[in-house]
């Protein structure tokens, strides 16, 4: 009998389906003894999870994109992570890698659910571990498909985008930018605006917290032509009155919805959805999975920018998996500002 | 002083801007003598007019993808005639012609008007008079290019049409099922349902006024595996059931919204639009007059279907200028049967 305690992995389960915001009691914090991976199999520290508006989806029963998390069932949640056992010879003890970890301290994958973890190996000299969760993550590919493939940016065309200090819409803002457009970004506050502009190059960003017309105002004085490209990350009232000011052939790229995904009404349908038709328009919706294939080129052209001082990123860093919970509603009351990050360990 | 009375005009304007279904008095009744065109001008006899949906918006004041009628002028629609009087060479009275006609006996064009008129000679060997008003006029090219540029239908998918056996609907699927989809209709009523199916050969049709699940039932039934193309006429509670039944890299063709044209409150929003994220699809408007230089090739094609027997056309006339308003409101509440004509005068 050893002497040495097994170790404990400590988890943040899924407890209830929410009604409205996720409430504490919808959680189960739950703590398991860490196996050994069996043949073929890798065990994975997580260093950091990436916390996202799409997570509230998940939460929900009933047909999406992807299955529903299972109640009792550990949290989905990408991370990035260190290899800290393998019996598996694509990874050696000490990689770091990236991939669906969950809300927990250590991801064991067997042989079988490797295959399906989207698991890979990262370079820390393209991007730090944040950045991996950011720009060469999930939402850097998100906006990178989105506004590429579903946008089709022209240069000289005016791109507007929504969360525009979220992780996906810095993203889609300067991506826009180097392809030639015009961009104007809406956020909330005047903190998010001033980074966005002066930090990011956007051409403006729109407070929509500033007043009840100040989108409507802002689109008329920053995109007096209309908007070609609308980038909505949150649909609602801002989708509405973008709707209103869109250009012959626009194109609105429907990436998510954060302002109705609490909602415990139906969700608010774009009322204004018939200047689709005034101007040929179209509005698409993405989802990133479709483009894994080609992460690794989008990857290495993202990498290039932030190499080239192009691009720039902002996390919003919160530290320890107990405080899941607690940061998941920054992101449904606009509070942080960057890509939100979960931290379990330092790298 | 000619002993010959001077010929009368007779018109109907529009008198004021409608809330809701237009009324009786937001109509005038006119009569103006009728001029001999000037140099380079053209007189047309008008003896069918065209009267369809999107005339309920061009009622409105506002920005769209056409001026609004201006208060007393008269009323715009397009229509087929004869040339009555012309001194322009490529007009020769008896010619029979198609164009924006107005609600009137008699449109007179000048040299400059005729420019933008779209008016054009129609040969009555390739369909009959009203028939130039239906699958060979605009709610058929809407259809084909609705259809053929924005659908781009393949053979074996699922197409639905909604407002089956109307103008534009019955040209959507009698052409879909040509280009090898398999064609669910949906119409208001038994009668027109058994039109669909057994005249035009619909794969089905679902009578939306059978029930308030009707839809939701009828998709379910008829297009088990879901819905590849949306081709919506109607808007509201239809537009929304489709859209929970869309497949992946769904198009729905934002054609029109009936349901919504005489709303006095807001346009209902597709509350379900987030179907489109989930699903990878879009929705995109078009507007016929985009397409003018291509309408000779798409007459072609079409006369060519009617003359084999592939394609089949269903009109409902009324006679006589005068019934023009309450005419108008038949398409409003459903009762018209097949495409709605105004026949002002015989061929």
């Amino acid at each position: 009998m050893s002497s040495v305690a097994q170790p404990i992995n400590h988890q943040i389960r899924l407890a209830a389906r929410p009604v409205g915001l996720p409430k504490a009691t919808d959680w189960v914090h739950t703590r398991e003894p860490l196996a050994e991976p069996d043949e073929g199999g890798v065990q994975v520290q997580t260093l950091a999870l990436s916390l996202d508006p799409a997570m509230r989806g998940w939460m929900n029963e009933g047909k999406s994109y992807i299955a529903p998390v299972g109640l009792g069932e550990v949290m989905r949640a990408g991370g990035v992570g260190r290899v800290s056992a393998s019996r598996n010879d694509r990874f050696q003890v000490g990689d770091m890698v990236s991939g669906g970890l969950g809300v927990q301290e250590y991801a064991s994958f067997s042989a079988d659910t490797l295959k399906t973890s989207g698991l890979a190996k990262i370079d820390l000299r393209l991007g730090s571990l944040t950045q991996w969760l950011n720009v060469l993550g999930m939402p850097g590919m998100t906006g990178y498909f989105g506004l590429l493939d579903i946008g089709q940016p022209q240069p000289g065309e005016t791109l507007v985008v929504s969360g525009a200090a979220g992780a996906v819409g810095q993203t889609v803002g300067q991506l826009a930018k180097i392809k030639g457009c015009k961009v104007v970004g809406i956020a909330g506050g005047a903190a998010k605006c001033d980074w966005v502009v002066k930090e990011l190059g956007f051409d403006a960003c729109i407070d929509y917290k500033a007043g009840p017309d100040a989108v409507r105002e802002g689109l008329k004085a920053h995109c007096p032509d209309g908007v070609d490209i609308y980038f909505d990350n949150v649909g609602g009232e801002i989708l509405d009155t973008v709707l209103t000011r869109i250009k012959r052939k626009a194109r609105i790229i429907v990436c998510g919805a954060i302002s109705q995904y609490n909602n415990t009404t139906a969700v608010q349908g774009p009322k204004n959805y018939l200047s689709l038709l005034v101007n040929r328009a179209r509005m698409e919706g993405m989802v990133v999975f479709d483009y894994a294939g080609r992460y690794p080129q989008a990857i290495a052209e993202m990498a290039g920018y932030l190499k080239e001082g192009r691009m720039h990123s902002r996390e919003d860093v919160v530290q320890g998996l107990d405080q899941f919970p607690a940061a998941l509603l920054k992101l449904f009351n606009g509070e942080n500002f960057g890509k939100l990050v979960l931290q379990l360990a330092k790298a």
